[in-house]
């Protein structure tokens, strides 16, 4: 293992997170907030003080295996937890460390889980900033470093591995030859869309503070809000404009990078899209017909509905409505959607729309076979053949991805809350999307939990967002062998 | 598809099941239960007016492949538990044909789960029925024909695709070169086991009744009990000896054909066996420990979360005490355990340890290759290697179980129950357990369900025992095509 190469990657990725935490600095500073200020200067500070010994030293070599990529994927994504809280915790605004870890992993992770019952009362520096972690995380912060600062002067192996630990999906694509290219037009596509919905949300009347925080918070699909209840006291074009958005935000990015090249039909014939879309119009359709009574006209339960199917699959988790409220088929339904989430490559979490689709392919498939056991059948995808490692490897992500909510649902359960709360704040968590049902609903809160729940889900939050595997392998001996 | 072959072994299984639904109408006519004789009595006219012209037309071929197979295993478990239910329904005990429907398929698919609230008010001829269909489900009824009437006179590929549609278990393996003797051994190992512990029952001081009804559900890990109180009221020791052939009966049955063998050694060191004994010692330390202020000694605590504990693995469903009262983390732990169930061969249910011991295997070896994407890993078992093809079928079994449970789930939240009950109830059925937690716990019963719910739990349980290919395969269209 290259520990200085890694120690040297997650340096600097603190000298980005201490360079991001500058314009929280200055919003505090400006508006007078000084614990928030003091905080916010004290976690750069820590930032640099870890990160400049640890990004200036030189790595004898500078190769990174697929080992490699994913220890420095796991520790990255701690550190910049870890030291994201510090402003929380210095501050005072939240006294108990695991709530500030909680709350900034929450952040990065996109999951967008708070311990906050009183979301107003937060400086408004620091809701700056646990709004600007679901921007960052969203896209990812390796990918970020790797933009600003290529690891091995154009040799594209040793990024590939960094960007495969982090970015979510079944296969990377490389969208251009060079890995450092493609992530770069990945960015632009994020910053370009993120641009727009600021723009939409401002021509809506919004305040620049709320319309910065929600495009970050729909952009990175993470569901902080600035507000008390959530998106409930929005117009109802701005909720209308969080809606497109997060179903923009779901979508795979490569889908963005066909239509610059003008292939359109090779982008709306793409079948997670479609699988997408069709699970979009199913849901909406089943909870209206379901929750008919609880509006008063289709157009107020088109909206309400389409938002919280949305923000469920897209793994936001804002709320207009408490859908905790909803009958128990609306509400079953949700928690379904909950593990499907968005599509790869995007910056949704959950399952992901392919996974869920060669899962099914594969179970069809098995019962073809049960019927016609010497039949050939192939896999396809987007006109492709899936070879059979890849098959596996998605039935057995399936199988540690159950294993993981199982273990976190049992342990969780010492705190003695109901069987949904603690199932649903485990699926909710390891999907990246924010809120449950019962004791941790849409209006609801995780501070109930004990501390050693809360680090659980913390964790089951970070074992989420890396797809597993970046997170798993720390804890495995193998991969501290010599 | 050979129909005439088909309906052939259906009429069969009807007059087997005739026959042995003469035992309960003799010790109805015996006790005066008038009404219970006369729906026993109609039951087996029912069974020869329909099951007589089906089995002894001739079939033109008598050739049986894999899609005959899993389509007349599919049919046959429809009919015996229609017909079974006939009894309780021409009786007037239950007077909802679903009701009917639901208890015998419960009972044929050793799940166990009752409408009833007052099982003592039945008459004793259809408690005896009830429990009866345990045993025969249990082992297989399909298995027990093939015993008596083999379809292909010496050639046992035919025999082979029957006894692979009904046989839990990955792979079914022939003890000895011809199937048929092979089913005959096992069956002969079930009736000696049976016979064993009605000889333990008897010695401890239960009534014949009894011990020949608690006989029945435990050999086939069904759980109907014919107290109100499941089996609550009985002496420690019958307690204990329920808990000991739970154990037993939840063993691959292949170990005590090694045991006749005298071949202990390869016995002992069954893996799944090892995985099963492993899972029982640690889900009871870990709820004993967390149940300690319930009991009022060590030896009570052990003694009844042991059965707790083996009732569930085993998939019995028996109760004596109610573990819906206990702490949520070992109401967890007891739900994680219906996932698992019993051995694969066993008379026992659920996923079966072998199964969850692959995809164990399976996520490890994937953490494995993210680790070191180009070592070469073989997943072994009991010695032999695994090939691909099983690992994948295992994967995608998983999937679609996961599949049907999320379905029924939802299905079943039309009734407005919560998520615990729902879910549970549908873990609870497709892993043929019985009780679940909830408005569906050990003390509570399936009775408050709608009949649209108790349609679709009953398919569930049908779809759990049959392992969900044979009747999954008949919803699919490729099936019936010529």
């Amino acid at each position: 293992m290259n520990y200085r190469m890694i120690g040297n990657v997650i340096g600097k990725v603190l000298w980005v997170e201490a360079a991001f935490l500058l314009p929280a600095l200055l919003l505090s500073a400006l508006r007078g907030e000084q614990n928030a200020a003091w905080g916010c200067a004290a976690a750069i500070l820590a930032c640099l003080l870890v990160g400049l010994p640890l990004g200036l030293q030189k790595p004898r070599r500078r190769d990174i295996y697929a080992r490699d990529g994913m220890v420095t994927a796991g520790f990255t994504w701690l550190a910049v937890s870890l030291f994201g809280a510090l402003p929380f915790f210095i501050s005072g605004a939240m006294p108990n460390f695991f709530d500030c870890f909680f709350e900034t992993a929450s952040g990065f992770t996109t999951t967008g889980a708070t311990i906050l019952s009183d979301v107003e009362a937060l400086p408004r520096g620091l809701l700056y900033w646990r709004s600007f972690t679901h921007w960052l995380g969203g896209m990812g912060v390796l990918v970020f470093l790797l933009i600003l600062n290529p690891l091995a002067n154009g040799a594209s192996g040793e990024s590939m591995h960094l960007l495969r630990a982090e970015s979510p999906g079944v296969r990377i694509t490389k969208l251009v030859p060079r890995m450092r290219n493609s992530a770069g037009i990945l960015y632009r596509i994020y910053i370009v869309l993120t641009a727009l919905m600021f723009l939409f949300l401002m021509l809506g009347g919004n305040t620049l503070f709320d319309s910065v925080t929600l495009a970050f918070g729909t952009a990175g699909t993470g569901g902080f809000a600035v507000r008390n209840d959530s998106a409930a006291s929005y117009s109802a074009y701005t909720q209308w404009v969080i809606t497109v958005f997060m179903f923009l935000f779901s979508v795979n990015f490569n889908i963005y990078f066909l239509l610059l090249l003008r292939q359109f039909k090779k982008a709306v014939q793409n079948e997670e899209l479609r699988g997408f879309a069709a699970i979009v119009l199913i849901a909406t359709a089943a909870i209206m017909m379901n929750t008919r009574q609880y509006f008063s006209s289709f157009w107020e339960s088109l909206r309400h509905v389409s938002f919280q199917v949305l923000t469920i699959l897209s793994t936001s988790g804002f709320a207009t409505v408490n859908f905790d409220l909803w009958p128990q088929f609306s509400r079953s339904v949700m928690l379904l959607l909950m593990f499907i989430g968005a599509c790869a490559g995007s910056t949704g979490g959950g399952l992901k729309v392919v996974r869920v689709q060669l899962l099914a392919k594969a179970a069809f498939r098995s019962v073809h076979r049960a019927i016609h056991p010497n039949a050939v059948h192939l896999i396809h995808s987007d006109g492709e053949i899936v070879d059979d490692r890849t098959v596996q490897t998605v039935g057995a992500y399936f199988a540690v991805y159950c294993a993981i909510v199982a273990a976190a649902t049992v342990m969780v359960s010492v705190d003695g809350f109901s069987f949904e709360t603690n199932f649903s704040a485990a699926v909710s968590c390891m999907n990246n999307v924010g809120p449950g049902l019962g004791a941790v609903g849409a209006v609801e809160n995780y501070g109930g939990f004990s501390n050693f729940s809360k680090l659980v889900l913390t964790l089951t939050m970070l074992i989420g967002r890396l797809e597993i595997y970046p997170m798993l392998v720390l804890f495995f001996p193998s991969v501290w062998k010599k």
